[in-house]
């Protein structure tokens, strides 16, 4: 079942509740009544897409502590393909950095972001523009830096991860059941939504990890004041600039990145904008895992065999760069 | 926020964990490289669809008791088009079913179905046949009777909702948040999921909304050992043979369903499968709320300006039905 040992500590939860933000409502009209068969055998029958559609909004799930720590609530924010469940239980079944940041005392959202998961998505051509893409286990395999490109094979005994990795790599193919499509070229859409997350939670703590460690630092951008922290974790962007008064950043890095092509690219983007935060008189702090002497951290250290470690490393951080906490609250 | 008021009683958890069953690696070779725009504006980029994918798995989230009830656990199962997110909170922000039960005691599974949400979808025509259908405005205002047909406007003051309805008509474009899109005639997929979901969890009560709700039927009539009760809320069909050796059955219905064709067709299929259960000699009963003198519930009794009432009348019916629990647990 999965289901964490019984000495756990238990878990006291003032409320857990969800709800949607950002979006619109978009119409379209003259487009053909379609045929849909929703029997096996049986006659299609005529369905109208003309009509009124809500679109753009994105999905939060909040687990709010029984007694508030007064530190500022975690976002965490997942990556390009994923949704929140990332956040949730390993793919072997270890309990996630969700659980880590609860039990650390902190208020915890987790979201899906626009289009992904529970945030739906649209219809195409007529409100999204292109086709989705679905990636193959092979791509995740090379791109999440579980072992060297062509390493995937169907036949798990015939797989070369790489050697000391530290993704659980029998549990590859249940990882990638988390798997969801995504579009290209939707960053403004995405951004939109979260931005009005950070409007409707306030001073926050954002965690983002890969495509959401990008949408991090460029939300901290615009609405500095609404962020305590942002932690990014294999960031695969960063905009061009880096604002003025920022919070402190936190960059962490895996193994094998600079032997990646596309991620040592990626780094390098990432390393500019750490310059930047630098220059404009804010803390950019780099947690370089192997070069602490932490190897074989693949592109998901919050799914990785030492994911409580490298969360650890993590609360330490925001230990030392938060303020200390509002004792009347 | 929407936040419940700090008087909730704290929700004591040993653990919220979450998981995926079902579900298949499908290989797809021979389809053409895409070319997808990543940056807006940016150059179009090479993707190679070809390899393999995770395909017909579902998505489960489980809140599990720090203190046991010894009662089977709940298995919450939504409708066509949407996901586990019907179960949490309402449109208007308030605690959905999920909190209900987990407030009387029980453990509770929410999920995902096959294709919907954080289950993740497939591509077509190379995995899935169809193309998915996307719900509008108007048919949910509709077919989930908070109005008439045609009762839907763009303008929300000139709409026209069930006199005396107990939807919180004016959070409806919220609700419309939460819809996902689905598609026809995927039955036999999701049904698998739900058996690997059942023969997982062992001995459960099933309750299933809508399309899950004649899921839950289906699953019970092939699995009746694995069901302490099962409770079909509104559902949209059911299957023909009602099975032998059943658990107790309970239906669930709201108002205005015998004046809307479709759900007065969908009633009288699941009135004659009400039957077989009694012909096998199993425990069929009917909440029909309007008869209990409730009026006014929509489709979405869960969503009900008195969902909690209706919850309790839920659990009040499994207090009948259940063996009492085995003190040793």
């Amino acid at each position: 079942m999965n289901a964490p040992a019984a000495s756990t500590p238990t878990l006291r939860l003032r409320a857990i509740h969800s709800f949607f933000v950002g979006g619109r409502t978009v119409a379209l009209q003259g487009l053909p009544v379609e045929q849909h068969r929703f029997a096996q055998n049986g006659a299609a029958r005529a369905v109208d897409p003309n009509g009124h559609y809500r679109s753009g909004q994105m999905y939060v799930q909040a687990f709010l502590q029984a007694q508030p720590s007064g530190r500022p609530p975690v976002l965490l924010w997942h990556g390009g393909g994923m949704t929140g469940v990332n956040w949730e239980t390993t793919p072997d079944g270890r309990p996630g950095w969700r659980d880590a940041f609860l039990r650390a005392g902190y208020d915890v959202y987790v979201s899906d972001a626009v289009e992904r998961g529970r945030a739906g998505w649209s219809r195409w051509p007529d409100i999204y523009e292109a086709p989705p893409l679905h990636r193959t286990l092979e791509e995740g395999w090379d791109m999440f830096r579980i072992g060297p490109a062509g390493g995937w094979h169907e036949h798990a005994t015939q797989r070369r991860a790489h050697p000391g990795g530290q993704f659980p790599a029998a549990a590859f193919d249940d990882f990638a059941t988390q798997w969801v499509p995504r579009w290209a070229g939707h960053e403004a859409l995405t951004l939109a939504a979260y931005d009005a997350l950070l409007q409707r939670i306030g001073r926050c703590i954002v965690i983002g990890h890969s495509q959401g460690g990008g949408f991090a630092l460029e939300a901290v951008r615009r609405r500095p004041h609404d962020v305590a922290a942002v932690v990014a974790i294999e960031p695969s962007g960063a905009p061009a600039q880096a604002g003025a008064t920022l919070p402190p950043h936190l960059y962490v890095w895996g193994d094998h990145v600079q032997a990646h092509p596309v991620w040592r690219g990626y780094r390098e983007t990432v390393e500019r904008h750490a310059q930047g935060v630098r220059a404009a008189g804010g803390r950019a702090d780099v947690l370089d895992l192997p070069r602490e002497g932490v190897h074989g951290n693949s592109h998901f250290p919050m799914l990785d065999l030492n994911a409580a470690d490298v969360a650890g490393r993590v609360l330490s951080w925001l230990d030392g760069v938060l303020e200390p906490p509002d004792p009347a609250t």
